[in-house]
């Protein structure tokens, strides 16, 4: 088995659980946020800080990496791990999501999908069986199958055929799929339809995958339809699989996702807004660059370990950003990346004692958004 | 006396001299390396990354901070130390160079220089006194005299005017210095005119400063006559004080001018062909974005042992510029600096060792520019 994932401990009153996650290149401690490194590098970030902020795996995108540098010259260089000189665990995704996102520049067909480089332009055909053989090239620990995530708002009718889609390409990518050092994960969609999640759900579950991907929520749905949505499925889900919510990252709903039983997450948001001088506290979010912070000689946060309020002011970090500083950018995002891995590592700490309830109260209590 | 500066060792067959620099945060070993830290961070690094480079003095320029985030916020904030976290020592410069640079903007009298900002277009008045006020609020170990930096190139009697001006300025800014913490170099000017040079230095002498700046060179001139300048005012030049070549940064010359006598130098240049994709290395520069190096899986230097070197291949860090991504200026700004870092350092056990002259034969046998 590429991946083994034990269940320590059911909340009471919920479906939230604390798992271990192990991988070829280490063991994680699940809830988790997986920081994402799309272009085989965690934007400004080392690998060495990437260590030092607590984060065991991250995520990148096959698409990006298929395009730039190439998924040849990453096999060539040894694999991704190799190339980027990381030593955790990596979770790719199919490129199934970014394709889709090229929104003109591609085409659907039942083999596949047609699109064009949003680099240069050329043409490229991708299928299911191509994705894997891409994610076996790259070599991570996790590789996702080759769906279509349905955009929001869409039909019904729309969403069942693109549904069933998904799940013809999952058992196509399970055929293709041969790396033993490396799992595959299945993915269910459905978009916001209950009886389509359900069946999404079952039918993979039948594929029998070694871990469970959750796509198309998080893309412009209201939370709550989100929220339940994960409760619509959760009941199907195998106990003894990892749960893994794609693109979600904002606080409040980790906190709320984790309650209803997932495992995993990734988002580039908190390190997208990090860039833009936004960083997040246990209050909410807190625009940095903002001239209010001119003279503020205090950290971001006064009780957060990482490097950025261990050794800078707020005052600094504005003007870094005022100063288009690549230091900034720097500071802010180990910040958020600081703040997450805390979140989650509360959040198991709440799992093991039986109060992931009640931190969610504390936490909706002081949270602004 | 805020610094103190010993003299080791003076070579048997050349003025090239080895020696340490006291200030108030630390003793440097000398000839040394100065990066720069324009906008009170050395672009794309931490100071933690400056400490394991090897930098124990960084520069930090007065008209920039003068203008944003302003010298009085630096001042509130507890000095220039304090706001950028960074114990090592600081020499600023006066603001002169960057004023005179602005061309058009700048207006020269006398008294002073007028100039609009190139961040607002604000309207600024800045004297020698005013120079010597803004750096003493920025705290920074060494400061330097307000000068006039004649351009290259320029007539005799513009550049015996300026050298004037910069006399009788050199004087109003010893007058207004009174940090005792702080200490205040001279700046030997005189463009090209070798009677000019030996006047300056002279006559800057006379005013006893602890450690004199050379400007206006490496302004355009060719090289060889950098040089001859330098041999001009040397044996001047008191043999008790430091001796600082202003924005001198390529190897080649660092290598020539500790042979003709100079103990410190400063130059954007090795940080910003960093960030251009541009590594230097014993045999010369290497353009690492080139396709050349697409495939190339060896470090950009294989005995070097900084950051860089020791985790990526050449060919990981060509796939960050190409891909714009931040980690590549950061790996190829450590790999310059701590090239540098590690020349000067080989000068120094040159010196010791009184074979500079043999060390300087056998750098140009390899090093290709």
């Amino acid at each position: 088995m590429a991946v083994e994932f034990t269940v320590l401990k059911t909340a009471s009153d919920s479906p939230a659980r604390l798992g271990l996650l192990k991988t070829p290149h280490g063991v994680i401690e699940t809830p988790v946020f997986m920081p994402v490194g799309t272009q085989a590098t965690v934007k400004t970030l080392t690998p060495l800080e990437l260590e030092e902020i607590g984060a065991d795996i991250i995520l990148s995108n096959t698409y990006h990496l298929y395009l730039r540098p190439g998924s040849d010259l990453i096999k060539e260089a040894g694999g991704l791990h190799q190339f980027m000189n990381w030593q955790g665990s990596i979770l790719t995704d199919s490129g199934g999501f970014q394709v889709f996102s090229l929104g003109k520049l591609r085409k659907i067909s039942e083999e596949g999908v047609e699109f064009r480089s949003h680099l240069d332009g050329s043409k490229h055909f991708i299928t299911p069986e191509k994705s894997v053989e891409i994610q076996m090239d790259l070599g991570s620990d996790i590789a996702m199958v080759f769906d279509e995530c349905a955009p929001y708002p869409a039909d019904y009718s729309y969403v069942k055929k693109s549904t069933e889609l998904t799940y013809r390409w999952a058992e196509r990518c399970k055929a293709r799929h041969n790396r033993e050092d490396q799992a595959l994960f299945g993915i269910v969609q459905g978009g916001v339809f209950p009886d389509l999640r359900r069946q999404s759900a079952a039918q993979l579950v039948d594929l029998d995958f070694p871990g469970y991907g959750i796509g198309g929520l998080s893309v412009g749905e209201p939370k709550p339809l989100m929220y339940e949505m994960l409760e619509e499925i959760m009941p199907i889900m195998p106990q003894d699989k990892p749960r893994y919510l794609m693109g979600v990252g904002s606080p409040d709903c980790l906190v709320e996702a984790v309650l209803r039983g997932v495992d995993m997450f990734d988002c580039v948001w908190p390190t997208r807004i990090a860039r833009h001088g936004t960083v997040m506290t246990r209050r909410g979010h807190l625009t940095v660059r903002n001239q209010t912070f001119a003279r503020d000689f205090m950290p971001i946060e006064e009780d957060c370990s990482c490097y950025a309020c261990q050794n800078f002011s707020r005052a600094y970090i504005r003007h870094l950003f005022k100063a288009n500083e690549i230091l900034g950018l720097r500071l802010a995002t180990i910040h958020n990346l600081t703040f997450l891995a805390r979140l989650m590592a509360d959040v198991r700490e709440a799992i093991r004692q039986d109060r992931m309830q009640q931190f969610r109260d504390q936490f909706f209590a002081e949270y602004a958004g």
